[in-house]
């Protein structure tokens, strides 16, 4: 039933923009919770990464004194990574394409993380 | 004369806003070339969270099909740490307060990388 609501949540996600290429939730020690993505994309890999960034992003907001972390975005020649924290233990991962309007994919995803914590 | 330049465009990117607590240029190894910090913030560990943050952001775009990294962006509950790369062998750091507005300070900030560029 969780699983179902959470799959759903990432569903609506990935259709509300073409630019959107997948999404995922991922728990801290980077195991998939729940994940919609592009054909091709390993499941495992995108925990693995989204872990280890928000791992080194928390560690790194804390030594400048930024606080608790937020969000890390990584914006490469071809797209964007979003993370977005989901609850105290888990962390949403968007993935879109190099066209992707930021404003509007950081609002969608963070709206998802909200639906996320609810459920989780 | 190169450091002079270098410390020109930093004095010139923190005073571009309030919102700006501190900027610095580091070599991918970690170690800084030239900073413009509030006081209290520490060069060295500006310089090693930077590059940390840069080689992980690299690998995980890489690793997630996203190609060259171009910028990461972090954003705590106290502000935000933006980096962006300065020509091959360095990356400008800009720390700001939560308060600043981003488009703002990433516009400024990829003109001073660029500046940064043709110096180095």
């Amino acid at each position: 039933m969780r699983t179902q609501m959470l799959q759903s949540v990432l569903n609506d996600l990935r259709s509300s923009s073409g630019d959107i290429e997948g999404c995922a939730i991922v728990s801290l020690d980077g195991l998939t919770v729940a994940s919609s993505l592009m054909e091709g994309m390993d499941e495992n890999r995108v925990g693995a990464m989204s872990a280890a960034m928000l791992a080194l992003g928390e560690k790194t907001a804390k030594e400048l004194g930024r606080g608790r972390l937020d969000q890390v975005m990584v914006k490469g020649e071809s797209g964007y990574l979003l993370l977005i924290g989901a609850g105290k233990d888990a962390v949403l991962i968007v993935i879109t394409n190099a066209a992707a309007k930021l404003g509007l994919v950081f609002l969608d995803a963070r709206r998802a993380a909200q639906s996320i914590t609810d459920v989780l």
